[in-house]
């Protein structure tokens, strides 16, 4: 990632020649400094795919007319886009049941910066991390969910997010199913850690199905949120190895260390604008 | 793995206090010398299971006899049992299709005596590799199978493996599925590299399948072949790193590096005596 | 791990016959369960290392009377040896300076008992994170550091270990140098995290060493402190891959994950009793 | 990598505005379609690299016409630079000792066409792979190396490589050290693959210093050949783990696939135009 105060144009268009030398030969034109930038040609699908870096200082304009000025040639592309300010830090709203390891370490990264986000509120159907989050300096909601409330239940936590301006609502070991509304309200920017290696093992006590199997590696899958379980598109995986001594308690454990990883990577990826959603599938451009 | 001759005891049964005492202590009494040893309790299934290497020239018997002596203890514990000795070389029948990379593979460790084996033959349903095969001076058998042979065509198999006097049949890649009883002849006996993760991805493609769920790791599986296809109890798993650039024909590419180094692993964790069955899973004493 | 209450003993002694017959007879004599059982022939160095845990309600006796009907036994095989009682929690005491990841990391670990001890205090040559451990309930001492005064500080930083009873010290990203004669009050006691794959790239600022020299993984390692700096005994490393675009500001970020799994683990595994020292190198039991 | 014929541009220069938009600029003015591009700002060294693949039959001209109408371009950017044609087959030559596994596995991936490339021949200090080099249909040289006559095989060894015309001389574990003069001959043209992570444990038997030390993990290093040993520019490694139940014996036979992968892996991007060298370090787009 670029030091200093940079625009993230991300996009996606049709393939065709010259989609670089367009959108760089604008930056250039008006002297724009390129930090970073990755490219990506789906030959299959015959889409393009890109994400840029460019230093805000070195623009005669600011975000609001790069945008404008910029529009033509997205539109002349047909291009899927969106361009961000590193300045503007992105709000991401926890929510968290009762285990404390994924929401442990997203706190820590935020506390040393590593994180530079804003966190409106921590959300939870438990009260057990009040004290934890309050400490912080970040407010609590605590949200109960039982088989009859989930409908005004889940429009609470809507409403918090709304009251919150969240950009992004990250699903740290959150216990319930959320209701396909909700999935739908927000496409692309629902996270949720997933505790196996997707597509193995979908729905409840994933480590208990991988013991039964006998695998020898267990993993965690961070993805966006669909209507559809466990079924949205990846944005990070990666497994770690155990064997016969592990019981589903151990792997518990281990898994756990897994997921906060696969969770806070997928998470800076999506916080970066580095993740580019196809279909049912990503291009992350690390 | 101990240098010199031994002797590998490699056993299971219901768990009772003693066990190892009793196993242990009848070496000791002939003054065997323990170089390696493992154990493992299966609290939920309550069953025990050991691994045990004997210096060969430290006890004052052979073989035979360690097996006739041992054999009241093992019965009086209803363990499921054998000894082996590291002086008698197993006999590897490798099967082989179309692809080169697990036959390059095994033959280079076989040629550099990491794998301290006998290839008695090799056989193919092709005769793509017989030169490269004849050359290392192992008899090569080109058994072509079509749906309407393929009765006759494994028939043949069996026969040749027979004949070869082989104590395990190493699936390297070889493209048609054993019927159910070639199967149930051979339990714990063939060996299979499966091109997935499994239990993800099973049956034909899986690159392809992975493609387009849009994994981000893809992995290979060393496995016991039993009637259920790819559902055998799994020895070794391991997985390598993928990204959006990579199509099916990279992952293939990639694919191929894990699917050489997981049979690898997996068929010297057998050679050893490493590899216990219980019900579908493994316990594997690396 | 077993469940339940169990006594886990961990012992090295010159190899010969009969060890662990000679053990674990005792232990049957008494009717005792073991659950879990570990063994090693370290062949060039002539010793023998085992670790067992047997359950305390299977033995008629407790721990005091296992010690003394055990010591005989260990006296005759010229035994290093300890036995400890899992009902009892081992007291671990925090070093930090003012990185967040290990503390919160291990705080986290403690907060679920998926690290089952007793924090009696955190120590720190910053006051940065009173709050935060004192909200978890446990002492916070603040002990200056200096050139001038380093003598008296190390001096009330043992003083305060003492004081708290403290098995073990963990350096989670401690910043200052323990001076000898600190380190040697405490041999194979005191465990740090150091942010790089040792042996490479000794000494300060290893991230920056690794950036010059265009390595393609950086690591961790968590080693047992000696008067040596950097070189005790390693008791576990990972490592993570990176590219050309990683400045060291990048790796410092990527190894913070890397140094928190990895010194939890090492943490673990020396918690259980599963590290044996030998020299300056480690038998680990995982 | 892209399908079909291309064309890559491989380039570095000092970092400005508008290098991008210049070269692709170009390339688009020619209607030239971009399957494949990558792009970096090294921010520390204030250089810039790039490397695009172009489809040869979307130019309206040949590699040597792109060269002459590119060079303005380059010559005004001040860039290292250079475009070679995926039709032309790289000229390879392989160094061998007496170990098999690395020279097994490029043979397999050449045999397979996963390695595309042409190998005029082996030259071996041994005779040992006389025969199964030549099976496959490649020239083999045997060039005993003495301290007495190393001037003169070394001569032998150059005069082979320029009659074959090769590209890359790869050391497929050659156990010789080059003489300086050989090394300077072909800079960023000679691979080596090193037993050790490197910088850890340079020169000879690294598995042995590993063993001593007592590491947790042994890697593998493939790296340019420099006159000085083991320090040329890195352009990739790997890592595997191990414990104390392995002897130096048992590192080596670990080590050997670590070592065949990561050179395979540094050969292929060396071979596709994917390294780039500045000063004793790599970037590598992968």
């Amino acid at each position: 990632m670029s030091s200093g105060r940079f625009y993230t144009l991300a996009a996606s268009c049709p393939d065709r020649t010259g989609i670089i030398a367009r959108v760089t030969g604008f930056i250039a034109a008006h002297n724009g400094w390129i930090t970073e930038s990755s490219f990506h040609s789906d030959e299959i699908e015959g889409r393009y795919f890109m994400r840029i870096e460019v230093k805000a200082d070195s623009l005669p304009f600011m975000l609001a007319e790069f945008r404008s000025r910029f529009a033509p040639i997205a539109q002349e592309l047909d291009m899927d886009w969106q361009i961000t300010d590193s300045a503007v830090k992105k709000r991401v709203v926890i929510l968290v049941s009762k285990q404390e390891h994924c929401l442990y370490d997203l706190l820590a990264r935020w506390q040393s910066k590593e994180l530079d986000i804003e966190i409106p509120c921590v959300i939870s159907n438990h009260d057990t991390f009040r004290g934890f989050v309050e400490w912080h300096g970040i407010p609590f909601h605590h949200v109960p969910v039982t088989p009859e409330n989930k409908r005004e239940a889940f429009a609470e936590v809507q409403r918090l997010f709304e009251e919150s301006r969240g950009d992004t609502m990250v699903l740290a070991r959150f216990m319930q199913i959320l209701p396909p509304e909700l999935c739908a309200a927000y496409p692309r920017r629902i996270i949720n850690i997933h505790h196996s290696f997707l597509p193995s093992f979908v729905g409840a006590k994933p480590y208990h199905q991988a013991y039964a199997r006998g695998v020898k590696l267990i993993g965690a899958t961070c993805h966006y949120v669909t209507a559809e379980l466990d079924q949205g598109p990846i944005i990070e995986q990666d497994v770690i190895r155990i064997d016969h001594s592990d019981a589903p308690d151990d792997m518990v454990r281990y898994g756990k260390d897994i997921e906060k990883t696969v969770l806070a990577r997928g998470l800076r990826y999506h916080l970066e604008d580095r993740v580019l959603v196809h279909g049912n599938k990503t291009v992350v451009f690390r």
